[in-house]
């Protein structure tokens, strides 16, 4: 009886978006639409790519109808292939948890967008390895969660860090400036669901301050990118970047005050992307609907 | 007998792009869908955009099949609406005509792509209202045409172009700086199919002269602008635009000589996206898939 | 002898930004140099502009050394010409009024940067027609004046305003998104020191509305311009302008949102050429050393 | 007496630019002053750049007058420092040498403003490892050299290169998509003369095939770079970058066209400020005057 009605719960009506990801074949859209139909869902939206290279054939759907993900999700796999990664994602504001270190500008930018909904997410806390952002933070009436790791290994930090953001059960860990790296364990839990911003033209230079190497190297744009992170530094799916101009006459402090702004545009940008279920990982690349 | 034949003929396999637009209404893609697998229609590809404010639904569809346009057509019409507009377009290389007056640059590059088989399209002629153009056209054996104006009407020598181009019968006749203005008649014979590129980020500086009253302006972009012809001076759809940084050193000369070169890859980006038969038109603005 | 005292007062040593316009004639830079000498001014860094167009010469001095500015100003004023112009600049933080409506994202930036000493500026008030961004401001203890508009006229309003910035004496007046237009006695008191950033790329879009009517030409580049404010609305003296590339699937609220994030990235990029001395008005553009 | 006629020869009225760079110290800009004075030079335009972090001093001077060279290059290097360098350039059309291998783009564009006068230099001749653009080239009629590379060590054909070009005595070699590397000694002959352009935003992507990169890492902006050659491949000082943004669907050929474009642009950007002798290199970057 209790089965039935868990069963009954779980088939009400409801809104997705479905992200289907498999080897092309012959027909494949005409038997996604059959298998839709004969689930009576509404299709509000869809859109198709097909990776030429690779012959991955991608869609996202907009659906709407009284069903069990489990059931739909039976049929597509049954029908298309074993390769086949199915993704639902809710149509609503996500929840998410950001981590900072020490600079304010990516932090304060969102903090002030929420303050006045712009954000288009609920933030439900911030966590930090350093105290310096506790009182803009609490300025804003935002949990901050301050989890020093001078005295631990970094395997025991990032798994107390998980542990904390394990209870809030986010939808999506935004690194907001967050200094520190990420063990796989902890990627895992959270795989294309942490969100990065670096400071350069991803993939120049990775790692550690590439303001101050992109002034001694002489360039001429500098910029940003938001990324998913994976179990690489700086190399995971890059969702959007751009670039400011610059000249000679700007010293490694001026290249730091520009990249910040940019920093911030790009990872608003992104954030615009992910939140509008519009961004689907597929291997080191995102395909953006 | 001949009849029967005829329709034989025209009931051929074939790739097709076929944009619909109409008032949106619940169901929708579901009943298109329904529409596609009574003709036996394979989807290839298939995006959708719903325009909120305005309610209009559009859908561009890759459709490969055995089948007549006019009968699929017939039966979109009668489903959906009255208002419904449909669109078939052939995916193959288009033909095209250039219209010049006397500034190379545009015309140049397009010739040199077109040389090396980077153009996507054919040149089918060139025409112009001047001759000096005439010498670098025939360096890549390319018929030019040339159409005096000195002792026409608008009307006289808009017809005269009309008529010449009307044996050609392209698929796009692109403005690759030609000065002179249309007649609604020309541009109603080619309607949506007439492409401009305007030096300047449309809508600021409308008309003569853009890069000298950007220069008087003091501006600190300048830009370029690919869109449709419509009957109204340098306000048809919006195709591509993009920009490049001056600041007060610029004469309206290196104005003119950066513009230049903008203006080309704004043109060149807009061709790609029309040659691959992703833009639709809606009203004043693009919808590009 | 209170004379004698307070000339001494005035000539003491000291580091300045000279900028001079005037006709260029033959040897100028010369001439002016010699002056430099004859007052044993060190020249610390020095840049020369002629525009070709009016034979208008530029420069900008930074100059040390124990000088009277007025027996400078005498000295250049009496070699060069009656057309001369003259602008000493101090090198120090400059200290700033910021005027706003309701919209927080731009004051937001600049108050976040200004708490962690990144605003190179000093913000002494802000003053707003509308109560809305009191509780935002005061998270940040900078005084915040409300002159409301709702019982005056514009001329009443302007000059209830001007009558509380003079108390300040501010070297620059911001409008972070400021709603009213300024009278031109207002103007005339804070001539090229005052930022206004309107959200378009001017000229396109002045007045009201810019985003929504943006979106409804269809454009496919939005962005932002900050400028200097004269007498005539939206069209002073250009310092920064920047864009973002936008398609058909931005709505309007989608085009205001990636607006907002270019106006205070161009808002930024303006003040920091600014408050580094390095922009100078002419005519109505802006020589940016 | 033909030591007297030989000095009098080289003493006449000329307009140069001259680059002087030097460890700054007090008053240096004075005494740099002075030297004009005492020589009766006018100075036409003048720039100054302090590097704050090396304290080296730059200055850009357009002088005109009536002076031997060597003798105002002694007075300085007398005054100023053993470490001073000086460099003076001709106001004048530079000429210049095309190295080229396939790629059409980046030759045919120059091709095209050079036959109507919109490169502002003279191509002396055109030298190419690959006769397949000699076509093109003779369009134009300019000189194309072949100088085939396949029965020559690099080292070979390198010298045969080079022993061609100093017949021609250029003042610039432009590498416009030269798919050789120039050996140590090519380039030390040609120090600071030597152009390329490089398709990617240096420093990502150095090397060959950075397109097909940029493809499998999944950029969403892609770039060029225009730099001087020095003996580190792709890592000369940078003289102008820009930028292209793409998404997903843009194939590797997609990536390739527009890339063609943006090259182009790059390459024509970075001539313009080589040709109005506004670039001083300084150690591995370029000051832009």
């Amino acid at each position: 009886m209790s089965i039935i009605n868990k069963n009954k719960k779980r088939k009400h009506f409801k809104k997705k978006v479905l992200f289907i990801s498999c080897i092309h074949k012959k027909g494949i859209i005409n038997q996604i639409m059959t298998i839709c139909f004969s689930k009576f869902l509404e299709i509000l939206a869809i859109s198709t790519y097909l990776d030429v290279d690779t012959n991955i054939f991608f869609i996202r759907l907009e659906i709407q109808g009284c069903f069990q993900e489990c059931s739909v999700l039976y049929l597509f796999r049954d029908l298309l292939s074993s390769n086949i990664k199915l993704n639902f994602q809710s149509i609503k504001k996500p929840k998410i948890i950001l981590l900072v270190t020490k600079e304010p500008h990516c932090i304060g930018n969102l903090l002030i967008k929420n303050k006045f909904g712009h954000l288009n997410a609920e933030i439900l806390a911030i966590i930090s390895n350093h105290k310096i952002l506790k009182p803009l933070v609490e300025l804003f009436n935002i949990p901050f969660h301050y989890i020093n790791h001078d005295t631990l290994s970094d395997e025991e930090h990032n798994s107390k860090v998980l542990k904390l953001i394990n209870k809030f059960k986010p939808d999506y860990i935004i690194l907001a400036k967050y200094m520190r790296i990420l063990t796989s364990n902890f990627i895992k839990n959270y795989n294309n669901k942490i969100i990065n911003i670096h400071h350069s033209i991803l993939p120049s230079f990775i790692g550690a301050r590439p303001y101050f190497r992109a002034y001694k190297r002489g360039v001429k744009i500098i910029g940003a990118t938001a990324h998913y992170v994976n179990n690489y530094l700086d190399s995971g799916p890059i969702i959007f970047q751009d670039i400011a101009h610059i000249d000679h006459t700007y010293t490694v402090n001026d290249i730091v005050r520009v990249g910040h702004d940019v920093e911030q545009y790009v990872l608003n940008r992104a954030l615009s992307l992910i939140f509008s279920n519009r961004v689907l990982v597929f291997q080191n690349r995102t395909i953006i609907f």
